[in-house]
């Protein structure tokens, strides 16, 4: 098996006095970024103490990728050792944030010296305790600070024989409070022990209006099948709408084995054109398409960008069920094995066979389709059932594009099990179907949005809310006419920052 | 500062396909063990899943210390992928335990098989697969279990030309399903990435029955002061009540200076005792005593264990003030710094200096002397004010210190903010006091047992509620009588395993 790690280390005595626990956000103690876009805010929060009674001091330690300058945000204690500070991200990729905390000496000379004070008691053993702390800050800095402390010391030196009540006036002193702040000693600060990540992503991740547009059905005559020229045609109708993203269902060559016709029969006319996403026939595979260069620099200019589809998986005609039988699952019989869920079965799709000794080669091919869609100018994606394939794949997928390309942004097709669709959000999947179609009255609307808005769920997936897809048609809207279509329309744009309203 | 870790690790394509998270019981991502007593449960509980919708097996691995042998306890799936599985410890001392998981090819085989049988589906070629699966089991193992296997797979061949009854019928055969378990394929599986780890204390830790005692209040005539042989009068009064743990106030020579008289007046009259926790004068420090072996094996006779309090601080007069200044902070005017909490002074004691750079040694000498107690035959601690001394010290003295002796106990007397009292149970505290003496009325009491007894605390605080100490009688104490006291008490012994009636 591989080799869990238990933490065997000796306690090591090296008192550190401060504590920092509960630190949030955190994902799966780490192991994921939490996701934010350029501009967004980072409120960290941690269970900050040390034992005894002294005043502590925290920040949020924070810096631009690996090799980025830390910078300081100051924390501040809410209740119950609780401490909370915050940043802003400023650009696209990847940064790092922990928390860094120590025993503040002077702030609890400062306390503990206005306390006896007021209490009436005996201050002048203080002062010379207060001097030296300032001096000793004095000597871990130069220049005019350095300078101005050393002035402080010697004044509260002196202090010493003068009484308490301008001792006291000097340790409420704001410039004082303020260098030392500058130069507290942290020789013994504590830093909390996980560097956690941040995946920086453009605006659009998180707002975008997405719309979705068979080519095919765009032809003016009904009796036509649409091409690209015909989608330019409706690009500004797209545009009024105030759609900003364009998605395109696979625009592939689809297979003609087992191709499905109309309303999901088996046997199709000769005019049926086939699912989409059974891809790949003789003219080509998951790269063979028309060009659409000229349809994608109109959209651009219409402030509209194109999305298209990955959906990995064969017809049986693609080439690769050639070239690659390896990289399909062979049944004893002899044949491939075809997608099926049994009793139900898709005898126009092969799925990939992840399980394959040649897997790590699959996965390059696969990595080399999105890479040349990027090349074509395409930076949104929206991935067919990536539940059907290994987290492992994904994650180094998204992981390898994203290092050379931050702007990319998948859109997880997954309608499953909870914590399968939250697994994919965390491994890199940047926005996310979710449960909303099926959601109507107020009750379920509200439980499902305050799980998404109001837990730790809402710092790694973004929904993505579909009133419907091409097959996820639900009882609401077969049955509720135009009114519930413009329900499912107004909720979808209110209730979430990346929605889609498909043309019916 | 500290290097704290990002996970900055590449992800790799290993295409592991079981994803186990959000294991539980896990204490801070694994940092510190969970606690259970010789012969006590451990269910652990995994989210655990897979893309697709194969079938999956998981176990609870687990095993005594770092070498002994793996053991496994099968998990089964709740609900909404949540797993759990369960064993019993049964020795004192360390356990560790993780989760591992799988893909079931045969299990999902027999699922898709039958569903597909009942669906009037064709399964030819499917028992030609279960022959494969099956044959493969076989050269994974030997003797019986191989031939076996061997047979089976022979029979599933060539029943792919008998038809579907048949194969249904092998399909659900028990004998094949318990083979196939044993024998799984599992060079793919996911083992979850940390080993966690169990601290198993003996059954006293988590079922005890505390009485304090003072010896000097324990003499017959209450005009002389008890000693160790007055205690042993009461041995057999303590042992009636059915207390199975007497604890001793500090039994260490008393400090004279500053020595505090009767209801804490800074002015004793010459015959004052002075309080017990001001340890140390000529006549030594934290190790001299007069022999309470003749106590020890008396009260042993009685089913009763002496518990020892240990207060890691010093009357001005201990030994240690004169030998080791370098353990006690020197304020400016070159006086020793006493405890203090402004505007409160404690000037009969003297805190150790756990900042010093000596503190190392100092720790070391700390060690020494509960190692002195324990060669007594001392097996219970009660640790004095712990959150006033570093946490690492604690982690280290108690976690060395069980190593050798894994039957002793320690018991936190920290009343202060909550994390910091659990923090002190993490790190290795037996047993710690509670909020319990200031809860009164139902709601509180129904509140703060619900979170002791309920949430994830349990796994590493167990409490003893004390009604009330030698400094702390509530207010529902002072002024409720004795049926008050009778209250508390008998909420002590219903509410938690441990508890204490001090004598008034």
């Amino acid at each position: 098996m591989n080799s869990p790690k238990a933490n065997l280390e000796e306690p090591r005595l090296v008192l550190r006095r401060v504590v920092i626990e509960s630190l949030q956000p955190e994902i799966d103690g780490g192991k994921y970024p939490i996701k934010r876009t350029v501009g967004e805010r980072v409120v960290v929060e941690a269970d900050i103490h040390a034992d005894g009674h002294d005043v502590l001091s925290a920040v949020v330690l924070y810096r631009r990728d690996q090799e980025g300058a830390w910078r300081e945000a100051a924390m501040r204690p809410l209740a119950n050792d609780r401490w909370q500070g915050q940043f802003d991200v400023e650009s696209l990729g990847s940064y790092f944030y922990t928390v860094q905390a120590w025993v503040d000496a002077f702030q609890t000379w400062g306390r503990d010296t206005l306390k006896k004070f007021e209490a009436g008691q005996e201050i002048s053993v203080a002062a010379l305790l207060g001097a030296q702390l300032v001096q000793s800050a004095a000597t871990r800095t130069r220049g005019t600070d350095s300078q101005k402390l050393t002035q402080f010391s010697v004044e509260l030196k002196s202090l010493s024989r003068a009484g308490g009540e301008a001792i006291a006036t000097l340790a409420r002193n704001a410039e004082l409070a303020a260098l030392m702040g500058r130069h507290a000693d942290r020789s013994r600060a504590t830093t909390y022990d996980k560097l956690l990540a941040i995946s920086v992503d453009r605006e659009k991740a998180r707002y975008s209006t997405w719309y979705e547009m068979f080519p095919r059905s765009c032809a003016t005559d009904a009796k036509k099948r649409g091409t690209f020229r015909d989608c330019i045609q409706r690009l500004g109708y797209v545009s009024e709408m105030g759609f900003d993203v364009l998605y395109f269902p696979p625009i592939h060559p689809i297979g003609h084995t087992q191709r499905k016709g109309r309303n999901n029969t088996p046997r199709p006319s000769p005019d049926d054109p086939g699912s989409p996403w059974a891809i790949g026939a003789d003219e080509g595979g998951h790269t063979a398409i028309h060009p659409f260069k000229q349809l994608q620099s109109k959209a651009r200019g219409l402030g509209i960008e194109i999305a298209l589809d990955i959906a990995f998986q064969c017809s049986p005609d693609h080439p690769y069920v050639k070239e690659h039988k390896e990289w399909f699952l062979q049944r004893p019989d002899g044949s491939v094995q075809y997608a099926e869920n049994p009793p139900k079965k898709y005898e126009d799709i092969y799925p990939f066979y992840f399980e394959s000794e040649d897997a790590a080669k699959l996965c390059e091919e696969l990595k080399r389709i999105v890479l040349y869609w990027i090349e074509q100018g395409v930076r949104i994606f929206r991935v067919d059932n990536p539940h059907t394939k290994p987290f492992d794949f994904w994650e180094w997928l998204i992981a390898g594009l994203r290092r050379e390309y931050p702007e990319v942004i998948f859109l997880s097709e997954a309608f499953t099990r909870p914590k399968v669709m939250h697994r994919l959000a965390k491994l890199g999947f940047a926005q996310s179907y979710t449960y909303f179609a099926w959601k109507n009255t107020k009750w379920e609307l509200t439980e499902y949005f305050t799980e998404l808005t109001q837990t730790p769920v809402r710092e790694f997936m973004r929904p993505n809310v579909w009133p419907n897809t091409p097959d996820i048609l639900t009882e609401y809207l077969q049955y509720g006419g135009r009114p519930a279509f413009m329900a499912r329309l107004i909720l979808a744009a209110t209730l979430s920052a990346n929605g889609i309203t498909p043309r019916q």
